[in-house]
């Protein structure tokens, strides 16, 4: 045995000291970020402050509400989203049944909350239904009724990628969400109670019924265009699939046709850490305090799929945080690392998760995200649904052997690798052949990956649709490119949208 | 104002309903997982039942140890790292203090778990030392004292990548961990009590010395190799660069010369995950349930960045996971989705987690994965430590503007776009610049990408190292292709072993 010969070449009591732990040792380490000999951790202790916080703004403000008059505003730290909200937007209340996918139970009524800018035309021919992402309320862009700017200020406005001058654009709060619109934080009827997790799991394609009840409510009977980044790229698919003849075209940018698995995973990571917050208590918390701990955890987790490794490289590199106790930039005796952030992109994430753990709600962020994962436009998995398309789309050209038998769009040949699925994707993208449609990706994107992107225009072009423009975009800002890159992104909607229908 | 024009198209009441969220319905709504009409999850209750067995396992345990003939085996869930261990690794004990990176105080001792494979030559000539990833044990491969296979079984043995007919192969478990090394799982001497969050933090460097203590006290003075993949990479470089003279060659598999911040935050949010389970208690844990569910998540999120994309796609696309309640493979009515696990890409994560979450000390994970991040052989970060070069390299040649002033490798040209930071690590590697070098990176990697395996690289030729090998692998595995690519990584590693020194 070749380790013998080891044995033989030293003494054994070499190899084998007895192990001298509880030896007394006269060196003493001092232990980093220690209070009276204890190490302790700002970082984790946030958690404990926050909740303290969170429980003294309930006590002032129910103080407040017993004595209106003590004049004491309310600024802490309450999720806004649980307190009473001004008319910022607009609420249309549904009082009948919303049909669901996954449900033979429809959903009693619903509220949806919206916003819209520009003029609607006499034709009522020039709207534009803008759809949101994850966690976005219907704030878009400012208005009168709230100036804030919104979440795609840069891309709503006269001249803009939306161009109020021409379109009348409609943003609402997605189904499930938290800012107005019905969701597992709203009141369920029957008990009186939130929700919670009694709230039925819902498809993108039900967001997307919802926000067609509100469209008839207004008397629209045809879309301009259907517009969404990243969940909303799905929407705006789910738009086109549930409504082909309502729909003029369709902008799908960072979004996707099918979740795929590293996406869920990613979801999947958020969700356990959510739900394993004890203060989640199986979605049951609106009476206490909220899972703050898990929301900002799953946010942290969030925010590495949103940008890039490469935009990290530029913008926090290895830099150091800053802190009041020491001011050199390198680790070492004179400033000695901690296990809570030393780097500046530590602290990028816990900011991003600070900010957002109390300005959504976990149930809503729990049931959106799987709404997420479950989205899959190829013909098996929509064949399961409780919904189709409406009016009845004719099922004779959205057959699998249908979509085999037609011929590839003429603009574009087959792909030369296509995954496996691609042709149920195409029978499935079906009822979306006729629907002009954009469909432009990122290639820096790790959460909709470029091949994703790919994914929907061979799928819409398989299906023989000849309008599907398709563009990728470089840069290093990853998924949120939608967000921050006005010239390329506004740039190709407006040049999209301009095309004479 | 533009809504104002659409608020007289319609009858306001149209817009503003009032929202009858109270009124009665009677539409019912059936909670999907629900017992007695309260939803119930059983992926979270997963963690409660978990600390219920680790409860009764120790209560099983500790009684058995008061009452030895009751002949119950201890095969509960309790940390197996917690268990006295069999000698199924040799353990050296270092009774002298081991100066350290980032403190000035040095620790007072330590032990270093080591297994050995193949047979040490006469002249002591044929050593290599074998580094670990984070959380892996001396264990590599099978050896008499424990027939279990080990975590690079397939790359060491006759005829292998390591060959074990030419080679005598060291692995240790690294300073820091929880496999017989000491780490804060250990007990600190002053206390007598496990160090927790008392125990230094640690450099890569500092694991390394550890090591060479090691060696020294086997005799050995010079490698033949220095071989690591991932975190022992990072070893494999740092023992070139404190041992120039007694490092024969380097092999970095997946590894990095200096942690970039994506890789980080990823290890970041694990941390956080972590730290914020209240077992974790501030690290001291080890009279109670350990941080089982964080350490759960911590995995999930790990696991995500150990594989890839495309991977996953081929593996488990968007098939559900089996149910004892349906046979369907559709989500849908007779199906209805959960907030738990559908898919099986979840239960694959949660698998990965339970798997994990008993079997590696929770402060371990965050020491190690808090040194990898602290890594960086730039010139100026190196300048802060506290440990330098042994023998004392002559800083002539490493300071920045030596290296700007030496002509790049011959075989080589600069990289066209170098990054800014690379003169900076070029100095910093320049005491490996006589060491001949295999750099191996997975084009699929997300955690330790293929540009810093280029970084690497392009640094080291930089520095003048005339001898890298630098390879990249296409595949589907990401950064676990170093543990199932036998192949391709065996062949890079068996052909640059062979290369006569």
């Amino acid at each position: 045995m070749a380790f013998n010969s080891l044995l033989k070449s030293f003494p054994r009591t070499k190899l084998r000291l007895p192990r001298a732990r509880f030896s007394s040792s006269s060196a003493h380490l001092s232990p980093r970020n220690t209070t009276c000999g204890q190490p302790h951790f700002p970082c984790v202790d946030a958690h404990a402050v926050r909740a303290s916080r969170i429980i003294a703004s309930v006590s002032q403000r129910r103080s407040a509400e017993y004595n209106p008059g003590n004049g004491q505003s309310d600024t802490g730290p309450e999720p806004p989203y649980a307190r009473p909200t001004p008319a910022s937007y607009h609420t249309y209340h549904h009082p009948q049944p919303l049909s669901l996918s996954y449900t033979t139970t429809p959903l009693p009524s619903f509220d949806l909350a919206y916003e819209t800018w520009g003029t609607l035309s006499p034709a009522k021919d020039n709207v534009i239904l803008l759809h949101t992402g994850l966690s976005a309320s219907s704030h878009a862009a400012s208005t009168s009724l709230n100036p804030a700017p919104g979440w795609w200020e840069k891309f709503i406005g006269p001249g803009k990628a939306l161009d109020t001058n021409k379109f009348f654009i409609i943003c609402t709060n997605v189904l499930g969400g938290c800012y107005g619109s019905t969701g597992p934080s709203s009141i369920e009827p029957e008990t009186e109670k939130p929700w919670g997790t009694r709230f039925p799991v819902i498809s993108i394609f039900d967001m997307v019924q919802a926000q067609f009840v509100l469209l008839d409510s207004l008397g629209i009977n045809k879309l301009y265009a259907s517009v969404g980044c990243s969940m909303g790229g799905m929407q705006s698919l789910a738009a086109g699939w549930l409504y082909p003849s309502r729909v003029g075209k369709i902008v799908s940018i960072s979004g996707t046709a099918r979740s795929a698995p590293s996406s869920i995973a990613m979801r999947y990571a958020q969700r356990s850490v959510l739900m394993a917050d004890p203060n989640w208590n199986n979605g049951f918390y609106y009476d206490g305090l909220p899972p703050h701990t898990g929301m900002k955890l799953a946010r942290q987790i969030a925010t590495i799929t949103y940008r890039s490794g490469p935009e990290w490289d530029q913008r926090f590199g290895r830099q150091l945080r800053e802190t009041s106790e020491s001011n050199t930039q390198k680790l070492g005796p004179d400033r000695m690392p901690a296990l809570c952030p030393d780097f500046l992109i530590e602290t990028y994430l816990d900011h991003q998760g600070e900010q957002f753990c109390l300005k959504y709600d976990a149930n809503s962020l729990i049931y959106i995200s799987k709404a997420m994962d479950l989205f899959d436009m190829s013909y098996p998995a929509l064949e399961a649904l409780q919904i189709k398309p409406m009016p009845e789309y004719s099922r004779n050209t959205s057959s699998t052997e249908q979509v085999h038998k037609t011929s590839h769009s003429k603009s574009h040949p087959p792909p030369l690798n296509p995954p496996s699925h691609l042709p149920d994707l195409a029978a499935g993208m079906a009822p979306l052949k006729d629907i002009p449609t954009l469909v432009l990706g990122v290639q820096s994107d790790i959460l909709f990956t470029v091949e994703q992107q790919r994914e929907i225009a061979d799928a819409l072009r398989m299906a023989g649709n000849e309008n599907v423009s398709y563009y990728e975009l470089g840069g290093v800002w990853g998924h949120d490119t939608f967000l921050l890159d006005v010239l390329n992104v506004g740039s190709a909607i407006r040049g999209f949208l301009s095309i004479a229908p």
